[in-house]
């Protein structure tokens, strides 16, 4: 944990903040901290600072917070994922939050196997204390948005617009030979990266994102698992919209 | 599975191939063939082909296989990894092998926990395996060389040039504001791409690895995990030297 992160309710007006549970223990059993050491800490959606602890007291901790009142911007690229396995779903979680990603995108596809969609995995009970963990990875408070979607063509034709206004839409598919930093630079804006079923997009769900504004991209000759490319692709689109 | 891997044993002179047990199980119940059909096949570091199969007798199949006797070539990148702990690195080496990398050069730290060298996850009966199925699912024939380092220093100073000859080298800080791009491309001749423990190099470290040739790259103000390092900084570095 490089960044402890707090609700927003659970800051007292005078900055000061109790914790017991997984997160005192962490503090207690993993960081060992004591009595007037500073920790980094974030408050969710909110700026970042430093916490003075002020007490431990058996499982709890009290910590004194100052904050720096700079909510982070919101990660530039968003993804849109034909819903993994659950397995692969529930290692993404953290790891799409600690790349950075301002919004997940879950869509069905002709290759995404139905009974996905009834996991666990998709319950916010779930996901979200692992999107905060990666966060806390990364030191970032910013929690990407989730959305769940049944039908693709329903998504594309209906409800994208509205989630994702204006930018650069790219969809990954081994076939392409065009690079990412072919399609995406600095002037991109806000990139939507899209990302199909360990199968690949059927012939006619390639031809539906292409008919919404994605561009297709690949990665060279090497099939990727689900998770893999994802990883990968998500570090070209960052490193291609970082300026210099 | 995308390529069918067999060892340059189980080929018979006239490219007959008879396999039970994971593979056969695989071919059967995952891709259900059948006589008379087509499936890739590639011999470990040789070349790759078809095989039609022949014969499906209760758990065996026969496949009568026809290479096009072209070994791909080795993967340009080489990585030097801290060793990570036992879980992260089982789940490492399918990753790395599907990437592509010619070798993985395994080192002691400061940072790493010395009981981590004691795992089953570092014998080759667990990671050739798994190393294999990174290939099958990559489409590759070419098993990454994997060599396991307790010291650092000894490493860098005594073996590391014969392990890796000229080429570009370098290593992952966060600290460091250089992007990989700006310090590997399509000249770099053999990359050797270092990745430091959970906690990051030490100061000595990287004052060693620095004293060795390696420069130092960062990915941003984002701290990740070691198996999304790994696989994101792969990524970028296969990336830039890449022609085009």
């Amino acid at each position: 944990m490089n960044l402890l992160l707090v609700e927003p309710d659970e800051v007292e007006a005078d900055g000061l903040v109790t914790l017991s549970g997984p997160r005192a223990e962490h503090l207690l059993a993993v960081l060992r901290i004591a009595a007037g050491q500073e920790v980094r800490v974030g408050v969710l959606e909110g700026s970042r600072g430093l916490g003075t602890v002020t007490l431990v007291n058996g499982g709890t901790v009290e910590l004194w917070c100052v904050f720096d009142g700079v909510v982070p911007t919101r990660p530039q690229v968003d993804v849109l994922l034909a819903l993994p396995r659950p397995k692969v779903m529930r290692r993404l979680w953290a790891q799409l939050a600690a790349l950075g990603v301002g919004q997940i995108i879950l869509t069905n596809a002709g290759r995404v196997e139905r009974n996905y969609f009834d996991s666990h995995v998709l319950e916010p009970a779930c996901y979200r204390p692992l999107l905060v963990e990666g966060l806390q990875q990364a030191r970032d408070t910013r929690v990407p948005a989730v959305s769940l979607h049944r039908q693709l063509k329903v998504l594309l034709e209906d409800r994208l617009d509205a989630l994702f206004e204006g930018g650069t839409r790219v969809a990954a598919d081994p076939s392409s030979t065009m690079a990412v930093r072919d399609v995406v630079d600095e002037h991109s804006g806000r990139v939507l990266l899209a990302i199909g079923p360990e199968g690949g997009w059927s012939a006619f769900e390639t031809t539906l994102l292409q008919a919404h504004g994605f561009r297709l991209v690949g990665m060279g000759a090497r099939t990727l698992r689900t998770d893999t490319a994802c990883v990968a692709l998500l570090a070209l689109v960052q490193a291609a919209v970082s300026p210099g």
